[in-house]
């Protein structure tokens, strides 16, 4: 019996022995080669190189060849693959729903980015309570530091980090933060029963925001979350406040954001995402107090290759035992999962 | 019988309520107002605007307009002056040993510096782990993110960070860095009775520095310490290991840093202290890899108040008991302690 076809679908940076050590023995490993979206699909075809394909690796990166993993895309696979194990948190670039619909599992790499998103999230909360980013720009425009930052610079320490979704990057931030400490509370659409003990929950998220110094962003885009930090939310916050976006641009209104910054109601904003990556809003530029950075969330190789290595590892515990881990939300939150999970086996 | 005449050396910018609530009933407070050292000096003669000043507030601030506290300006002081309250952690620009010839008290303020100074070390560890300071540098030139940079970029939690002089910053330091966790050794003269169980002592320095992924230098500057981390040091240090200083910029020796920047032995430096500020090496400029601030450690007002209620407390209570706090080390460490404060006590 031929071995499963596994679909190698990004460049595998870091973790190449593991590809062998993971699935060598497993699975026939098939590197993706298509020039265009329109090869990518066809290939799937009968003859074509992908043809019986059960598994497929893919991270943001495969998006500039072939396009996001979006409906037409996943509708165009043929029924042979059964789990895409996508490389990142953030899964908004695979359509999901299309997913489900086809019966094809989806799986992300939750807890590998935890560590390095949050610390981003630190650095940033840090940089604009404390100003760096702008004195660094001073320094280095060789006037030393400006005049008057200290009456725009704050302590850490004892100040409240208010922490909008308590998931994995949340927690971590909150570990962080808490050896300040700072006080952390939290609202998510739940209270978190594994919180950390000193995370307060907040279910009227007005109230958490009235008493908050710094926001902490951390919702998942979904149809649902696009601009969800919006007008209301921003101006429920304490005058002075920070907003700190380690998650998508998408969930934050920017516009409403960038009011917020002009008039003064927002003391600074620490931004690693932005709603049209690569581009940022120039707008964001004109702002001393703000800190930019390029999507840093999980860019070091320690975090890159373990997100490798995670991706890869929900492909193997797949093929050998029919389950892997970090299936996504969707698929934990549906009624009817054993019944999907039944149809699926059935399949294979 | 006249209250004693306290001298404010130095602009008080956010204790001024402060300076009344802590002096106001028990000293005669007099606000320096001196063009130039000569003038200075010169008040303190008979009929002079400072004739009789007991205890004397001051910071770097004032050293712009009569220069630093050196031994001139010391034996300069009528023998009224019994104590001088610096406001800040490190007291270089003030002259201990002549203070000490002519029986003048000096006070610090330590523990107030150290959580905002910690941070900013924390602040410069994960900016240049991460290769923040650069990567930012690229999104504002609209270039989006550096290519190649998560290979020289590594996760914070599980390194080994090496802390050189566990004092109070030091071991500030080591609690926020133990939250990640990273491992946390040290070096000090002597092993730190009061060191966090989690701090391993290395007697053997060069033993530390060779498992070492980020040292922290927390060295005061003194005559021995010019240079103090210098090549064999830097040398010693385990290659693509990273320095941070928020010490004094004198402590380490800038060129054999440089030349191990230049040869990649170093792979980053984050530095907030310079030898020669508010001067910086451009050579240091020229490093994408270098994250570096204008002496920003303390600056922020929720600290820098801090600081200036403590220096204040100093002096008051030098007047109402004849002790104050935080004497500098200099003090502490002479045998003869109680015989200097006997020869005090006679003056008073």
């Amino acid at each position: 019996m031929p071995l499963p076809r596994v679909l190698i679908c990004s460049k595998i940076v870091w973790a190449h022995d593991d590809v062998q050590r993971l699935l060598g023995d497993i699975a026939e490993i098939v590197w993706v080669d298509s020039p265009d979206r329109k090869n990518f699909l066809a290939e799937f075809g009968p003859g074509g190189k992908y043809e019986n394909t059960v598994g497929i690796y893919r991270e943001n990166e495969s998006s500039k060849i072939i396009g996001t993993f979006d409906k037409e895309l996943i509708d165009g696979l043929p029924s042979s693959v059964r789990w895409i194990a996508h490389n990142g948190a953030g899964y908004d670039p695979v359509d999901v729903h299309a997913c489900k619909a086809k019966g094809i599992y989806l799986s992300n790499t939750p807890g590998a980015v935890d560590d390095a998103t949050a610390t981003t999230a630190l650095y940033l909360l840090i940089s604009t309570m404390r100003q760096y980013s702008v004195s660094e720009r001073s320094l280095r425009e060789l006037k030393w530091k400006p005049q008057g930052l200290n009456a725009r610079a704050h302590d850490v320490t004892g100040k409240t980090l208010a922490i909008l979704g308590l998931g994995g990057i949340g927690t971590r931030l909150a570990v962080l933060a808490h050896a300040f400490p700072m006080r952390i509370i939290y609202h998510s659409r739940h209270k978190n029963p594994n919180a950390p003990s000193f995370c307060e929950y907040f279910e009227n998220v007005e109230e958490m925001l009235a008493q908050t110094d710094v926001l902490s962003v951390h919702v998942p885009l979904r149809e649902d979350t696009v601009g969800f930090v919006g007008e209301k939310m921003i101006r429920a916050l304490k005058p002075g406040a920070i907003i700190i976006n380690t998650a998508r641009g998408k969930v934050i209104d920017e516009e409403a954001m960038i009011r917020a910054l002009e008039d003064g109601h927002l003391a600074a904003a620490g931004l690693d995402v932005f709603p049209n990556e690569p581009e940022v809003n120039p707008r964001l530029l004109d702002f001393p107090q703000v800190t930019l950075l390029p999507h840093m969330g999980t860019e070091n190789q320690d975090t890159q290759k373990e997100m490798e290595v995670r991706a890869l590892t929900n492909l193997k515990d797949f093929l050998t035992t029919g389950k892997g881990k970090d299936l996504v939300i969707e698929f934990k939150q549906v009624s009817g999962l054993n019944g999907l999970e039944n149809k699926m086996k059935q399949k294979l």
